[in-house]
């Protein structure tokens, strides 16, 4: 199957050209009607015996049986719930079990935030008893992306964790994966792949890897929708001896014999803590439908022209524009960057002119290249936008003025 | 406005009586386009432009302020978001670092086990460091709900944090909040309240009973849909002071400042984590449009009235049964059980009977009185379905059997 056999599956408004599926994938046309459905006949009609008859209660383990061959995972070792946020913290508290004689969390500036402060918070809870003794307390040590094989290497047996996002949210620079896990795990150290600008976006071997734990969101190239569920791996070997510090009752054993001790279920299922969003997860279900079948080489075939054409034609266009990406999209997710320091105007005036792309704090403009719905001749039209726009300086203007206030 | 008036707001299946809307409510009919419409004029067409345009970054406190009224919360104290599982973890870290040098926590087994779960797990990982100092830790005393009071008076100043379920999930026995909260708060703890068979079920005044921190779920009482997000409050006075364990980015000041370093929002937000639910949270928005200008006590004088006369008709067509829950209904919340060893058996043949309620184990059935959308006619069926069934042991029969394997 051709991967442009793909795009008439998602509602994209006519004319919009959208950059921007790696921040919210669009809809699925038939997410829609599988919701409506799912809430009409499930809730509606079958009430609370939808939890059985529906089989909803079974749904995080069924959706991560979905995500699982997209990046690499055997069954059973990925669900799904809450948000990547709760995923990071659970796998780090987990892993900082594993390693209780060591205090030092290696990450760098190329995760998402929200990662490094889910680490911050736990950790500062973690060592509230160590008032008079802070020395002894847990160290998050954050470096350049470039850095983090040489940091590994001179922290050595300390380090208990590393954890790194694999796509860099700002740049897309990929890390490689196997041989950076290797590294880390050579000196005994647990490792976090957040996989958050991966799924969907190229072929992620997570299993082969070997690392411990890997997380991620779906409503970016996979298209759940906004605030689709997160999911979680953890290595099939390990699952039963981790610590689920978010303990809560859809990850114990039994979680209808109320009891009032806590005991981890067997397998991934103990990675789960609450009732689980059946909505949202309906809507991921059905945009996961669209993944069946897709050749992830193919996509990241596709990914890398996409990207390679933007490139092209900005060095063509916009010569003096400085790419913030890798150069060689073998070091690369689906998006790039331009550095620019009226990049946040310009990418106000490209959405005004109905090219969404987005703008990252201080100076990065980002432009995302999901293969399932975009072609070759969209990306040279926003281009020659991009083009146009930064030549004649656009957003000066005072009708582009007019117009942003609204986007 | 007569309550009355609201049952034709819900989708109920024709000839089914609903006692379940304690765990999952039906329904509300326009939540359907709500959703559809969200999915389609928004997530469709705006895509990411949606978080500012159509006010999705705004959602999870905007919500929060119409749950507020329905739990006696001044505005801009509530916000939305995780599982009731995750609102439970955060109040209870935050408290525990209120209180550093006390050890003790109570509540007791009346709380649906998985706030307990949280709170095993949370402590577990907290005192993860004293391992040859394990007379330091932490410690869950779980008692008897009866036996509260006395238990913090044997405690006093060693307590640390009173965590208690307003209405039992069992047998709707009601905790007297304010004078509890005050008894605990005596000694000098923080109290947390899990309102998740509260909040929509009864008046409740929480600013006023002066505690630091309730959580609750929406998919009850509320009928936000399975697996709507929960609620959190917090004291307006110490929410400043708050340090937010699961700190995600969206409870940071300047979330796309994208720092390095987690600064904590001012105010409610900052019990905010990672990316809210959106599909969900427009289900319970719809849901919450049927709250507007409800009189609570309007609410609770119907749900008692329910509640008295399923006890009523019970006493008098089933005198055996006994009850599991408190005879006076000041005592009560809006559910009610009995006790009955076959009460497995029994729920499953109401069920095929289209009278939906529920089973706790071991031997409790348990029927919820939503006021919204019940009246007495079904009430009196219902016992009479039930009188039926548990005369002529109708679960023993073989048709009886084979229906109900579907449910």
């Amino acid at each position: 199957m051709k991967l442009g056999d793909k795009k008439s599956s998602f509602h994209i408004p006519e004319g919009m050209i959208y950059l921007d599926g790696n921040s919210l994938g669009p809809l699925p046309k038939h997410a829609m009607l599988r919701v409506q459905q799912m809430m009409e006949t499930q809730w509606g009609d079958q009430l609370i015996k939808a939890w059985n008859q529906s089989g909803w209660m079974d749904m995080p383990d069924r959706i991560g049986n979905r995500i699982a061959p997209l990046i690499g995972a055997p069954p059973d070792t990925v669900t799904m719930g809450d948000t990547l946020s709760i995923k990071i913290f659970q796998a780090m508290a987990a892993a900082l079990r594993m390693r209780p004689d060591r205090k030092l969390i290696l990450s760098d500036n190329g995760n998402f935030p929200t990662d490094l402060y889910m680490v911050q918070g736990l950790i500062d809870q973690m060592d509230h008893g160590l008032i008079d003794q802070m020395d002894q307390g847990h160290i998050l040590k954050i470096c350049d992306p470039q850095d983090v094989k040489q940091q590994i290497a001179e922290i050595g047996s300390d380090l208990a964790c590393l954890m790194l996002t694999h796509v860099d949210y700002r740049t897309g620079r990929l890390h490689d994966m196997n041989k950076i896990t290797k590294l880390a795990q050579d000196h005994g150290a647990v490792v976090i792949w957040d996989l958050a600008h991966s799924a969907g976006a190229l072929p992620v071997e997570i299993a082969h890897s070997n690392a411990e734990f890997a997380a991620g969101c779906t409503y970016k190239y996979l298209n759940g929708g906004p605030g689709a569920p997160a999911f979680i791996y953890v290595r099939p070997d390990i699952i039963n001896q981790v610590k689920p510090v978010l303990s809560g009752w859809l990850g114990h054993r039994a979680p209808f014999d109320f009891d009032l001790d806590y005991k981890a279920a067997t397998g991934i299922g103990r990675m789960r803590v609450g009732t689980p969003p059946i909505i949202q997860l309906a809507a991921l279900d059905a945009a996961l439908d669209i993944w069946d079948g897709v050749d992830l080489g193919l996509v990241r075939a596709k990914s890398i022209a996409l990207s390679q054409c933007f490139i092209e034609q900005v060095a063509c266009k916009l010569p003096d524009l400085v790419l913030a990406s890798p150069a060689d999209s073998a070091q690369r997710g689906s998006h790039i960057s331009y550095y620019y320091d009226e990049g946040y105007a310009v990418i106000q005036a490209l959405i005004a002119a109905n090219i969404i792309a987005d703008f990252r704090a201080p100076n990065m403009m980002r432009f995302g290249f999901a293969p399932l719905y975009l072609d070759e001749r969209q990306i040279i039209a926003a281009v020659d936008a991009l083009a146009d726009i930064i030549h004649h300086r656009r957003w000066d203007q005072p009708k582009f003025k007019a117009k942003a206030k609204v986007t």
